[in-house]
């Protein structure tokens, strides 16, 4: 105590004044030195109990929470990060997980409720504040933890009573003992993930209340688009259709072939082709790898597939059509008829759709909630898919209405006329359709043996739209020129090409299938740029 | 007898003559006229056979060989078709093959031997001259057959006493029954796909004998060279790196993606970059999926992976250098250090090594006849991977001569050197050079915590040829700014890019590895050249 800071006042008596007070004034005197010693004794142990407590806090900006330097890989103690997705199988442990902060929000000074995400999966976190553990700082600066900012928090996982229904994982909630900043925000949001993971348009008038996110304004902020949980689920679904592809071509005996993108000519149709500055002469993006595979089946590779991109420079602004995207192509021998590769196509595509349905039910409901569907349907079973010829699909629209003189192409409104009738008939959003007029295919195209106004291509279609185009080629090399000739394309200059059928060629055939169109289809996104990573289209090379 | 067309002359007593002849003129005569009938009898009866014969040989060209028509699809019968490979389990079997005539050598007028091949499988046939089988004319057609045609071939697998040498299924022939020209050849070929076998330079004086065929000029007719059995286990072997490397990462939680190579910025090294006409203005090509891959882990996917063309506008005609080339890309956010990639990394290309040398003992057999090397060494068992750091590597190489002073930077040809130097004291082709100086590496990487002129990066190296370059990448937007503007970029330029750190990233780092740099090193076929399918280089566009 003689340290203290409050030490009593001296006694009255010592003080020197000219007349002495009289006994009920110093008993009233001495009453107020002792109120006054108390209260100073109040205020110091207060202020030591301030100091205590700063102390802590201190130690707990030290140790429990804050910023955490910049990580450059100082040390490593190989400290598990734990998955949320696995917390209900954690119950009573203590873990540690990195995660995005979704929200955080302060109830009173003395709790903090953050929901933690992790792609498509989050968690409920809390932080009360509890003397010498966790201080009112430590709560206060929690709270204030910007929505998006990621963090390190180590917590213990308790099970709840009540599913908390703002989380993907509801039986559990996760105590923080500490939290630390990985990496901060330091921009404003465009908009917030929850904005992002919503449909763009309103379903119901009490819907309204909340924020919409138009499709330019995602695809310019596209690194916060794709963190919601509909895009996560969306991209794994890319991911699974490609594995799929390979999956299936791999144990059908396909090689993986890779092929250039640029070339020497502006080859096929040279109007959609984009020319590229080559050293001092030019060179010009592939539009398909279709004469690289089908050189590859001239140099004995039998069975090839192709997973790269396609560039086309056609500068129209549909909802289906990307100046660039990922081309599934595939070419292989046939033995007696194109329709050998017809059924593989078939098999591979029933493969991805079992696999997608069979194996990513979560992604897909996580989809549907932001993009409502129905299910994609094909049919099983000994009927198989539904196959029917140009001629066949030209009668179903002219017996609903369609002129027949409208009908020697299918545009895409008769398109998808035709895709609701067959789904109204047939009761499948997939199908094939087989025998186009040769007037429609390009001169690599083999024509039909018994009408030569017909040929031996096919289309795959999914929800009325083409996701397929295919044939069998031409591996003759004179009634190839022939062909060339009358599409107006001069053999010459397309040598190499055209050499090697000279050199032998054996009949073959295959198809290109558009990713990102199977992608969008099958969950019914509505717009190819959804189902790009960062899409490309004639307006938008960025980001 | 009364049809036949000799009957037996009339009987002389029916002549008118002037004088009769003696008995013993008769006798004579009725003995010449039997001899005559006898001659005209056996004339009569070789003419049958002969005419019989004539049809036979006329059914054989129609049934038994020729020219088929074009394959249109016309029928499907569904008759199998025999892999050359399974013909060694199919003696006694009548089969039916798909092939090319590899080689066609008549013995005599009787005898055809064929050399027929698939890939990098062959087999020998036989076709004999056997009456109401075999004609000569169908012989003399066989072994008229230009090398490269494809025939559709039934005959019987017979086993043989000894090994036929010259095929790669030796123990059994085939013996022909049918033989009939699929496609034939319609131009002289540049050189035969024994030449395409072939080294590029003789071994002895032996081997001076035969034809070469140099890089270019297979280059210029790659697709004769493809076929060759040394291409064909080439390629089989460069998708089984890539099957390998998307196995690795699959099973260790990537996902794949596909970031587009149109870009709207000439954006990580501008003077490398290939410029395209983009409708109005311009685009560039991707030179690396770095800026795409690093926003995708800023869009929370935790671990991507990518193979797609990679393209460099570098003029350099180097063994080693390609204008496009397949890289296969990785990224993955960090936990504690930069070396849980490396790991990662060094992991994968341990699988891709196992994977090869286990699975693919008989391609690698046969790229070996035509490039001789010594088999591709690694270290396995709880030693690991050799890993030095940069600053090692410059001692290995001062203590073996090198000037220290021109070790700023450790050039192809001391790369080479620290690649001998380290092969013969830890006999591996195999190594990691980690903690790169900051100067040498891009804008985006991570300095090392402890000295700011090393960076937290690595290379990998096989045979002294780096084939991956990689780091810990700079998430934080203040130092990447930073960083940016003292290598002269500046950030603005990168807006998209900088951007998706300031909305938060997690600590990351990854690679890039070159497929075709891989497959040369591995195999050793000294010009990346010959591991692209259709190569390109500043001076080639074409095939």
């Amino acid at each position: 105590m003689a340290d203290s800071p409050a030490d009593p006042p001296k006694p009255p008596a010592e003080r020197a004044t000219p007349a002495g007070p009289s006994k009920s004034e110093l008993k009233k005197q001495a009453k107020a030195a002792e109120k006054e010693r108390k209260a100073a004794e109040k205020a110091a142990k207060q202020e030591e109990l301030a100091m205590q407590k700063a102390a802590a806090d201190i130690d707990d900006a030290v140790e429990n929470y804050g910023p955490l330097p910049l990580n450059q890989s100082q040390s490593r103690p190989n400290r598990e990060r734990i998955p949320i997705s696995s917390l209900s199988q954690r119950s009573g442990e203590t873990v540690l997980i990195r995660a995005r902060v979704h929200t955080s929000r302060a109830q009173g000074n003395k709790m903090v409720f953050l929901n933690l995400r992790q792609r498509t999966d989050s968690v409920q976190a809390l932080l009360s504040v509890s003397p010498g553990k966790v201080s009112k700082q430590m709560a206060k600066w929690t709270a204030g933890l910007a929505s998006e900012s990621i963090v390190l928090v180590e917590g213990t996982v308790e099970r709840v009573a009540e599913t908390i229904k703002s989380a993907s994982v509801g039986d559990v909630e996760v105590h923080i003992n500490t939290i630390y900043l990985i990496s901060g925000v330091q921009v404003r949001l465009p908009f917030s993930v929850d904005d992002a993971n919503r449909p763009e348009t309103a379903a119901d008038e009490n819907d309204a209340q909340f924020n919409r996110v138009l499709l330019d304004t995602r695809l310019n902020n596209r690194v916060v688009d794709l963190r919601s949980q509909t895009n996560q689920a969306i991209f794994k679904l890319q991911g699974a259709i490609g594995d799929l592809f390979r999956d299936h071509l791999r144990s059908n005996g396909f090689l993986e072939i890779h092929s250039p993108k640029l070339q020497g000519a502006a080859t096929e149709s040279g109007a959609s082709v984009f020319k590229v500055s080559y050293f001092k002469g030019n060179a010009f993006l592939a539009q398909s790898p279709q004469l690289a595979k089908q050189m590859a089946i001239a140099a004995d590779f039998e069975r090839v597939y192709e997973i790269g991109p396609v560039f086309r420079a056609e500068d129209s602004n549909t909802h289906r059509h990307l100046t660039e995207f990922m081309g599934l192509d595939l070419e292989m021998t046939i033995e007696e008829h194109y329709h050998e590769v017809m059924e593989l196509l078939d098999s591979l595509f029933l493969t991805i759709f079992r696999g997608l349905s069979e194996r990513y039910k979560d992604e897909i409901a996580v989809v549907r909630k932001q993009f409502p569907a129905d299910e994609f349907k094909w049919r099983e079973g000994p009927e198989g898919t539904l196959k029917i010829t140009f001629h066949q699909a030209v009668d179903i629209l002219v017996a609903d209405g369609v002129p027949r003189e409208d009908l020697d192409d299918i545009n895409t409104e008769n398109e998808k006329r035709l895709g609701r009738l067959i789904k109204a008939k047939y009761d499948t959003d997939y199908y094939i359709i087989d025998k186009f007029p040769m007037a429609l295919r390009p001169f690599y195209t083999m024509p039909d043996p018994d009408d030569p106004t017909l040929s031996n291509s096919y289309d795959f279609f999914m929800r009325g739209e083409e996701i397929l185009s295919g044939a069998q080629r031409i591996h003759d090399p004179t009634l190839l020129c022939e062909k060339m000739r009358s599409k107006g394309v001069d053999p010459d200059s397309m040598k190499p090409y055209v050499d090697a059928f000279r050199l032998g060629c054996a009949p073959h055939g295959g198809g290109g299938i558009g990713l990102e169109r199977v992608l969008m289809l099958f969950l019914k996104l509505n717009n190819i740029r959804r189902a790009s990573l960062f899409p490309r289209d004639p307006k938008r090379l960025e980001p």
